[in-house]
């Protein structure tokens, strides 16, 4: 189940939304699937665009000063009708003649095409222009064949910034030419979108593939390609446009669009090398825009585009709108330096020779190769993070015990803080707690001067800590289940004289067992119901981990001997 | 394949892409994984929110003038360390102090708390936003254990405008309470997310279920449902929320935030019902948005978040704010009435008498029965509308031709204006003229009247105006392959002086074998490579629906001997 609304009524449903939520902003066409600015306009230039549905915020969710006065609506992927391209471009004019802006695809030709001739019958200019931004479908020299995708934003834009300023309808129709022009798309798609009340999706792209260029309904595209990483997919994507851009002087707006089901977060991560690239081959990006323009329903993929700029379009760009679906206050142009945020990552460098460097070490590679089953537990009752967690605080907290070993304390001290820091979260909290705390148990002590006693009391001590800034109790199903038996045991062992290894590796021993046990356990307070009954025999994530950590460090000690 | 992103790298990559793309309104904090204002602030109450990331435009989005001044991002779904908010807090504040602002889970709180005291330590006050909006993760009389969700946006909204318009920390802080104390959000999920590096998605939803009450972290909800219409749904979440919300004039704020996948168009068709309701219930939305505020990731899913307004919150939500992520050019509130664009459906009455009527009715019976098989044969290498549009298009014609029975001339032509109008896209347009067309080459001749040489010099006329209109050649695989074949079947049946019946039926026959035969055709010209490929084995969508169509016809022409 992915679209919620019913096909039949499906455009009516969500238009009817649509004017109620954003109603300050919109109104109805009286009689039409379209939309007009809530305020009536002066004279000027109505420029009025449209096509299917489906596509939000294009087309209806750009109405507004500044850019469009009206938006005709179809059906799911299909363009309007002539009769409902008419009655809202009758009511958006006010006597400066209509622009009309909308994709290449046949169908809107032939409606909006028939519009027009209505329209000139009754008196009424009007001009069109056809966005064909799209690389992929179709050659470079018949720019008549390609497709209007992403760049319809930009192109709308432009033409609506020159009506809003109250130029002509030659001089609005000849800047959105010029946009048109100097405007190029490139997509990709990963996954099809599914229409309403259908019960599959419209197409699907193979797990591991991508496919190149596939339209904004689902056409096919250019070339399918294996799985690629986001710095692959950008530089597929400047691959493809840098030879098809128009000359310029540099600068250039950049759009980022995802279709759909590609978020955010994925689009910047793939945003840097789009703009090395393009830095790289002399063009400056005034303006990027990375969000969701021109979707496809809950297609995932994203597209690439790029408006060449001279300074008549860098003025128009840079005026304000603000639409339902695009707001712009209007800041001037400026390029921004590429900026890197951090921190170089963690080098695996050789293994060191102090024992805590070794100790987690192999906690470490225990870790990564559970990983996903770490995961998977968390899964059960939460985010399924922790096994991800887990291994970025281990890296760091065994960067950090190598370069600090003058003794197991200040390596422990130095472990528990970058663990805390690498993990984040919760847990990342409360490992780094017990790592430092029991760092903190052995100040003052060399490796050789560390007794069972003595290890017995730092653990002690750092499960105080821990409990104190977890504020778990036993047999609430938390890592506690584990790390409190292991406490115990170690204890025990050091009262009966056992040797530090002896003694880890039977505490340890203990904390599996008790780990273990915690699948069994039912949370019995401070976690919903629904969880419990969700997390019924899996053992908890956190104990899990414990388990495998304090058992790596076991064998380790193991081998001392 | 959905996340665009290594795993290990994913927080570092997307926030390189973030300050590089919106460089031109935030800079990143030097050290750290957080963001700042590009413009150095006056002295004013800094706030910093910050949580997980993969919840974009929370929380990186959402810095700029009028909303908040830092963002601090942990991992996906992971709160940042102490270290990490510590720094970007230092970097923030300027002299007056600093509002923290997040949601609350345990992992945040630790370590925003564990920053908070090493600022107090150094002389920087600091105070605490938890915001706890999410009915579904605790009791009422316990806010204390709710978890935030999208209704942090609508919090740091109001704590931001406080703070841009220089009230001091205490008078921010109070007001950020209030509005998390006047706010609720309840959501649903559908189906689950998937992480950086994960091949399988983090939870799954039942394919025919929806999850009550599901967190922005995959949290167990607290009910599943079976699959609800979006009214159905609307009442869900409206049900959920009245009985929470805490007194007031009426006037409130409306969130519908989506949580990645849910697009657009899916939630206006929620909102209506929503909107209803709530002025059912004596409120009034003053302000709504309907977006994405607070995603998760991929997941399929929505919230319903409120505002309870009063006239100091009504005044900060209307301030103006703009960040990478959400802008508000500072509307006043109004409220505004609910609107409802249309046109009730066509009522499917008792079947008429005339001829036209009874043959396009069988007609639609047997393109809706078909429905499913044209839309799939039209998404080889299409959209996959076709049999939607179809369905749409004869159902008007139905009703059209029912109302104008006065001769099969008027009833074609109503037909065919009404189809193209109720069908749209290219297939409308085009069986629109083949409809009306055909009714114009039987003007002035009652049922009687037409015998077969009138009807092969209609349908002549009729095949024409389609050409022109649409451009094809026979050969190129599209409905004319069908419709010229069927044209001169009908002219050589007339020649031989057949009845209509017989006519038409043979010549029904023939367009049948000719849909048929397109499977083997291959586009000549005028489309991609690749479709032709994808499309070769099958018949083309549009000549196989216009087989069925003259079909029917001739079923009913056949039962009128």
């Amino acid at each position: 189940m992915t679209i919620l609304g019913a096909a039949e009524t499906f455009k009516r449903d969500w238009l009817d939304g649509f004017v109620t939520a954003y109603g300050r902003s919109v109104r109805k066409v009286p009689g039409a699937y379209g939309v007009l600015r809530r305020e009536e306009a002066e004279r000027k230039v109505a420029v009025v665009i449209g096509g299917g549905c489906g596509h939000y915020p294009a087309f209806a969710g750009l109405v507004g000063p500044g850019l469009a006065d009206g938006a005709v609506v179809g059906d799911v992927f299909t363009s309007p009708s002539a009769e409902q391209v008419y009655r809202t471009a009758r009511a958006a004019e006010s006597g400066a003649g209509v622009l009309f802006g909308y994709g290449n695809y046949q169908g809107d030709v032939l409606h909006f095409g028939l519009a027009a001739r209505r329209l000139a019958a009754e008196g009424v200019e009007s001009r069109t222009i056809l966005v064909t931004d799209d690389i992929a479908s179709g050659p470079a020299d018949a720019p008549e064949r390609r497709r209007g995708v992403a760049g319809d934003f930009l192109v709308f834009k432009i033409a609506g910034a020159a009506a809003e300023r109250g130029e002509d309808l030659a001089a609005v129709h000849a800047v959105a030419e010029k946009a048109n022009a100097n405007t190029r798309t490139f997509g990709v798609a990963f996954g099809g979108c599914t229409l309403p009340g259908a019960s599959e999706p419209l197409f699907t792209v193979g797990e591991n593939e991508m496919e190149l260029g596939l339209g904004i309904h689902g056409e096919p595209g250019v070339r399918t390609v294996g799985r690629l990483s986001a710095r692959e997919l950008a530089d597929e994507l400047v691959d493809g446009l840098l030879p098809e851009l128009p000359a310029g002087d540099g600068r250039v707006v950049v759009l980022l669009n995802g279709l759909g089901r590609t978020k955010y977060e994925e689009m910047f991560a793939t945003y840097t090398r789009v703009h090395e690239r393009l830095a790289a081959a002399g063009l400056s990006p005034m303006h990027t825009e990375v969000g969701e323009f021109v979707t496809s329903l809950d297609m995932a993929g994203v597209s690439l585009s790029i408006l060449v700029l001279d300074d008549e379009l860098a003025e128009l760009y840079a005026a304000p709108c603000d639409t339902p679906g695009y707001r712009s206050t209007g800041a001037a142009l400026a390029q921004v330096p590429l900026e890197s945020t951090v921190d170089s990552l963690l080098t695996e460098s050789e293994q060191g020779q102090g024992i805590v460097d070794r100790a987690l070490t192999a906690a470490l590679r225990d870790v990564e190769a559970n990983e996903a089953e770490l995961g998977r537990l968390d899964a059960v009752a939460a985010d399924g993070d922790h096994g991800l967690g887990m291994t970025r605080g281990m890296r760091a907290a065994v960067a950090a015990a190598r370069r600090d070993e003058a003794s197991p304390s200040s390596a422990l001290l130095a472990a528990g803080t970058a663990f805390a820091d690498a993990a984040g979260g919760a847990s990342g909290a409360l490992y780094g707690v017990l790592l430092a705390e029991t760092g903190a148990g052995l100040q003052g002590r060399s490796g050789d001067e560390v007794s069972t006693d003595v290890l017995a009391d730092a653990v002690d001590g750092a499960v105080t800590a821990f409990v104190e800034l977890g504020k778990a109790e036993p047999g609430e199903k938390t890592m506690l289940d584990a790390i409190e038996p292991f406490r115990l045991a170690l204890r025990e062992q050091a009262a009966a004289g056992a040797d530090v290894p002896q003694a880890w590796q039977k505490a340890a021993q203990v904390a599996v067992s008790a780990a273990e046990a915690t699948a069994d356990l039912l949370p019995a307070k401070g976690r919903a119901a629904r969880l419990a009954e969700r997390s019924k025999g899996h053992p908890d994530p956190g104990a899990t981990s414990f388990a495998l950590l304090v058992t790596a460090v076991g064998q380790v000690l193991g081998k001392e001997d």
